[in-house]
């Protein structure tokens, strides 16, 4: 990798951990016969998507109208876009059910009403249902509300039902023992859903947030896992024991720009717009928005003992570390920021590069 | 305004009230014999920097090379880059020179010697100091440091010492009365450093962050403010008092996209990725990601009361409102979110539309 062509801020991306995780997801979602959708919300690339083609990925799944054109035009024909219906997008939506294969989400009756009135063309509707995290889609216990809205989507001939989808988003904040009992009660809540709507064809079950797909063994129920952050993890997912430390895939390269010894602290050019404003707190109640490792050749290696980022500005960062770390550097060095939540990193950026030296876009 | 083409969620500037606090700021300047030299990373747009010229302003600063360049390309000729020197950057720099006055900072003395090594055509560099935000800079009380400083710079003819620069950053966190106390001990110290600077010719002094510079009536003994965050204002400086909730020039507008007055909750189409993560805590404790104005056919009016962004993913935000507005509301509605934080907002979109439907760029 070539150091010395980073000139500001950059995401750094090594290849090598990224197809491990890929693997790793892809044989796991093998093993258990159920469909892997992965969501590239994450990653946002269509570089970084083709590598999914070596692990027979055929379906993905988005987050925006605007992702799913971005993935279509390169080829990708099964897309869900997992995000609430907006109708103000329907001229869109429309443009690409023309092109390939769309699932939209019913995420209330409401919803459904308008996707009804609106569809006259091919399109797969899931219902979404929420179990427990309190963001979007119709109470998992509310059975006849769901097959209410299923009757309203089964009015349009063009409406394929083709099941009920969910984030268990209620995991982030779970560690291993509270993630496998948000899956149990959730999988056995979808279950009696999939039951209430047996009339309504081939309902198909899916789910699938990181800290669940990674976690748990026994997919037993569903039909389709959709997780996007595994990719890249980051140093939220590890912080929880949801992945290894070495399983973060990404970094971002800063300029060292000003030293304090005196102040234990090191002034960074990566601020608020190049790492966000996600952070996590340490065991000392102290935030957390970016974990340092030192610079090798090669990219980053392991992180450095007692050091990251304490706060952000919009360009400047301010990071703790020991003295002797920051008498090791000079105005002008690199260092390497794993982030708090590699996705929304990655959207500060419009390219990655690999620690090959090669490029890779970001929508 | 026409609100029926908001699609997605989407960057709403009110001119007027974006012209009125340039007004008010310029005004204010040219009163006290100042310069104003605007900080243009708060909008980064080119078609809103054309709006200064009318208040005679010719001097721009910004917090990156790259946005120096962009502003320089739409002819404006004098420029401060007002973050540390990053040599990585030095032949994009070199370049810039070439075309317009720019000024650099050192902000130390190990950056002081990296730039007096390099130059080699005119160019202008402030020192900076810290006055207490402990960012970057040299200790304003180590006056020897300073002037050796100042000495390095020195041995290069070609640097032009323009003065000692800073950014009163902890001013972000006081109320009106801490705001006064902390201009009068920072203006002091920078004037003891002008002293100790007396052999070096024309030391000018540049400060102004906006909570100063909308506070402070009695700018005496400054040179230059640098007030950017003023030309929109946000949530985070009225609920400092520094400015009022109709001086708040820039909102978000989101689409509704499922409703749940049981739980007090709207779901909207705007993230993490079109708002920041950036919050304030209320009175009460509760993290507030924004602050929720329902629309009229001219854009936003007064605040919802007890309405605001309570959690932010990437692409989803939950807002909690009064049932009463909820039931007001439908799946496809728009709300407006007065942002936290506006510079940081603005840095998420690559344009402005303004409430006579027209669009400015943002870089």
């Amino acid at each position: 990798m070539k150091l010395e062509s980073i000139v500001t801020p950059s995401l750094i991306l090594n290849n090598e951990i990224c197809l491990r995780n890929i693997e790793n997801m892809s044989k796991k979602a093998e093993a258990a016969k159920v469909c892997f959708r992965p969501h590239f919300k994450t990653h946002q690339s269509r570089s970084v998507g083709k590598w999914f083609r070596n692990y027979d990925v055929n379906g993905i799944t988005v987050s925006s109208v605007k992702m799913a054109s971005y993935f279509a035009d390169d080829g990708w024909d099964d897309i869900t876009i997992a995000f609430p219906f907006n109708p103000r997008e329907w001229n869109d939506i429309r443009k690409l059910t023309e092109k390939c294969k769309i699932n939209i989400l019913a995420s209330g009756r409401e919803s459904a009403k308008i996707i009804s009135e609106k569809v006259d063309s091919r399109i797969g509707v899931f219902i979404e249902t929420d179990n427990g995290y309190k963001r979007s889609g119709i109470d998992v216990f509310r059975l006849e509300e769901i097959v209410k809205t299923a009757q309203i989507l089964k009015n349009n001939n063009n409406i394929h039902l083709s099941g009920i989808l969910s984030h268990f988003g209620n995991s982030y904040s779970e560690s291993s023992a509270g993630i496998q009992k948000i899956w149990d009660i959730s999988v056995a809540s979808l279950l009696k859903v999939k039951e209430a709507l047996l009339n309504f064809g081939n309902i198909k079950i899916s789910v699938g947030d990181t800290p669940c797909c990674s976690k748990i063994n026994d997919f037993s129920g569903i039909d389709e896992i959709r997780p996007g952050n595994f990719i890249f993890y980051d140093i939220m997912q590890a912080s929880k024991g949801i992945c290894n430390i070495n399983e973060i895939a990404l970094t971002v390269a800063c300029p060292v720009v000003d030293l304090h010894p005196e102040r234990g602290e090191i002034i960074i050019y990566g601020g608020g717009i190049h790492l966000s404003k996600e952070f996590i707190l340490n065991t000392n109640g102290e935030r957390n928005y970016g974990v340092i490792c030192s610079s090798s050749s090669s990219g980053w290696v392991d992180p450095v003992s007692e050091s990251f980022v304490i706060s952000l500005s919009q360009e400047h960062g301010i990071v703790k570390a020991p003295v002797k770390f920051i008498n090791s550097l000079h105005v002008g060095d690199l260092v390497f920021i794993l982030p708090i939540h590699s996705c929304i990193t990655a959207q500060c950026f419009t390219y990655y590069t690999d620690i090959n030296g090669n490029m890779h876009d970001h929508m």
